[in-house]
């Protein structure tokens, strides 16, 4: 399985594949890529047997290098999780379409009729960690919006993508579609995806997915524009006015259902107003759930000496463990302005029941999902009904927050006249 | 007028406080936004005489520096042109409102309703040439949309620009808003410039407003991303069904109404089946109008000697002139890929009666403006309905084509829930 390494001919070669597929693929049509997928899924159940034992060999070498078993749990496959990534395929197939649907249409005073209809983006590099269901979930809804894509896994997941990759060729090859639309990287040599992410002519959009070290090797690197967030500080408020079971639920579940992912709360304010009763709860039920509290000093007055002093750098800290940061806030004017000062334009939510409060933090914080009354951790295309998620964004341009589908597409404008010439 | 030099940490101050002006603004009602519009409309006007004596000093200069006529002419203010700028901007000031929109609401079967709501971007840099109504088009359409500005125009309009940011200043102090929601650059030195581009963390987006050299020079220096579009290749097709007469008027139309902008056409693909009828009458026409044709061996055959041979490079040529390359080719789909190798994903048309040939071309081609029986003028923000264009982007990350108010927005998700939790 395992290819020479690539020379910078072989990257450019990959490069120029991939966009010639894209604009093969521009013109295809919603149901030769669903046949497609659908064929896509099929190929990965018959190959289980061939993919499982690549998978094998890649655990086999990652436990020998002394990976953690975290990593051998995310790099490991079995019928039941390969199974589920063809499903996942299927339901990607089913998404309605985003290519071909016109956003909006117009006429002119002039008789012209103008749409703006959606398009492919083009080209997409995407680059991630060890994790074999990644090369399929991205590869599916590239395909599915019609963009060229180029996959680079974490070198030790390399066998297994490199299997699922010929899996997915084949499925191509009987849809009768362009070989280069899904591309895996013949190598996960480092040099390699340097040359890849310099071809700005040929690469549309580079998404990393993976931790902060990843991201910001691909950005450091990167002619092409990226897709990024750095971090997930995210926020709860527990609002004067809340409902304090509701807020201790929230908070509970914003840090402990899953700790260590980007969009489980970081930092808690708590409102003066709600402080003294709150409080003393909210450290009990963290100290019930083994999490480290570390308070600002009225925090650790009304919490308890289990309270932790924290420090300055606690307030822009992602622990992505079980420890959390709380404060005490005079108001949602000093919550607001914490948030623009220590957050990372993640996710913050708060816990109220004055709807007038609920409205101006969701209009004032500029952060790329802002909730009431509900966990951090709906901030996910899936949770918010994306149907799948593709990455997610913490700047502004092109895509803000959690990016699906469209996120893979453009508008062109599509004008009809009869004549018209400019006077 | 005339500030000292900016040193660096002028330019780093100048950025940041355009960053704090974003968050203020950000937080401001689109009422406040518009009455500061009209404001700076006002305050034009009241301001003639100051603004057209800073104009006259950069015209002697520019005058005695030896710039073109052209250059002169773009630089120039009187009453009517002001007049004219303080009306663009009480027309932007009446646009629909694009922040704050609900792009879309949906509801989870978790009872969380969620919404896209369109935002600012944040801060935006506008750099352009010599022409003082970028200043106020530029300074409105950003305040309009929420976004903090900084405007760097070319050095000859220095002193006009001056004077009309001091106009815009008076009316933001006037409505209560910022004074750096709208900043003119206090130098018009190239290394404050570059400096300015280097700013990642305050500015959001740079558009480039100006000619290749501009924009190259732009792209070249900025780690800040960039909207843009170096060429304007446009093509018009001429499809075997093309009503003639139709085809003879775009034609003309897309080359000489004004030859000197990127959507005339520079490219006539005449379809084979048409040419010996058509090719005779086009090259008559563009005789007439003292447009140089530069053809394959098909059209100086059919155009008589008047028709200068096309060499290869003619193809992918951007005249801006009274030249047009004219090539026979065997059908629409020869004319998509000649289109696809050539062209610029500026603008291209194709006239035809024949519905199923236009709908291939526009769905076929990939350039960010496609029209059928329509002159390429027409790729226009104003021309499309957009109400006013801040740029025209020819890649796809973020905006592609003509670019207007929603192009400077993004959209949030925000999320009212009753406790939910995740499971």
């Amino acid at each position: 399985m395992r290819r020479p390494a690539l020379k910078t001919s072989g990257v450019a070669e990959l490069a120029r594949a991939a966009r010639d597929a894209s604009r093969a693929l521009a013109r295809t049509d919603a149901d030769a890529r669903r046949r497609a997928l659908s064929l896509m899924a099929g190929s990965l159940r018959s190959r289980q047997a061939e993919i499982l034992a690549e998978n094998a060999a890649d655990l086999e070498a990652a436990t020998a290098a002394g990976l953690s078993e975290a990593m051998l749990d995310r790099l490991r496959l079995d019928a039941g999780r390969l199974e589920a990534m063809a499903r996942a395929v299927e339901e990607v197939a089913a998404l309605p379409e985003v290519v071909g649907r016109v956003d909006a249409r117009w006429t002119r005073p002039n008789g012209l009729e103008v749409e703006r209809v959606r398009i492919p983006l083009g080209v997409i590099a995407i680059v991630y960690e060890s994790r074999p269901n990644v090369t399929t979930d991205a590869a599916s809804l590239c395909l599915k919006t019609g963009n060229a894509v180029i996959l680079r896994g974490g070198r030790e997941s390399f066998r297994s993508n490199c299997a699922l990759g010929a899996a997915v060729s084949a499925a191509l090859d009987q849809a009768g579609l362009p070989p280069a639309a899904v591309q895996v990287m013949p190598t996960s040599e480092r040099e390699a995806l340097y040359q890849l992410l310099q071809r700005e002519e040929e690469i549309d959009l580079v998404i990393p997915r993976g931790g902060e070290g990843l991201i910001r090797a691909v950005v450091e690197h990167s002619r092409v524009p990226v897709i990024k967030h750095y971090k997930g500080v995210c926020h709860v408020y527990v609002h004067a006015a809340a409902d304090q079971e509701m807020a201790l639920a929230i908070c509970e579940n914003a840090k402990v259902q899953r700790p260590g992912v980007c969009n489980a709360v970081e930092t808690i304010l708590v409102d003066r107003a709600a402080a003294g009763s709150f409080v003393p709860r909210l450290c009990r039920r963290f100290a019930d759930l083994a999490v480290e509290v570390r308070g600002d000093p009225q925090v650790r007055e009304l919490g308890g000496e289990q309270v932790v002093p924290a420090a300055e750098e606690d307030w822009a800290a992602e622990y992505l463990s079980k420890t959390v940061a709380v404060r005490v806030v005079d108001g949602l004017e000093q919550a607001i302005e914490h948030i623009a000062r220590y957050g990372s334009d993640h996710t913050e939510s708060i816990v109220t029941a004055d709807r007038a409060a609920a409205e101006r933090f969701l209009r004032e914080v500029g952060s790329s999902t802002v909730l009431v009354n509900a966990s951090t951790r709906f901030a996910d295309g899936g949770e918010l009904g994306l149907g799948a998620e593709i990455g997610i964004s913490t700047t502004r341009l092109h895509a803000y927050g959690p990016m699906g589908a469209e996120g893979l597409t453009t508008t062109k404008f599509v004008v009809r006249g009869d004549g018209q010439v400019r006077t």
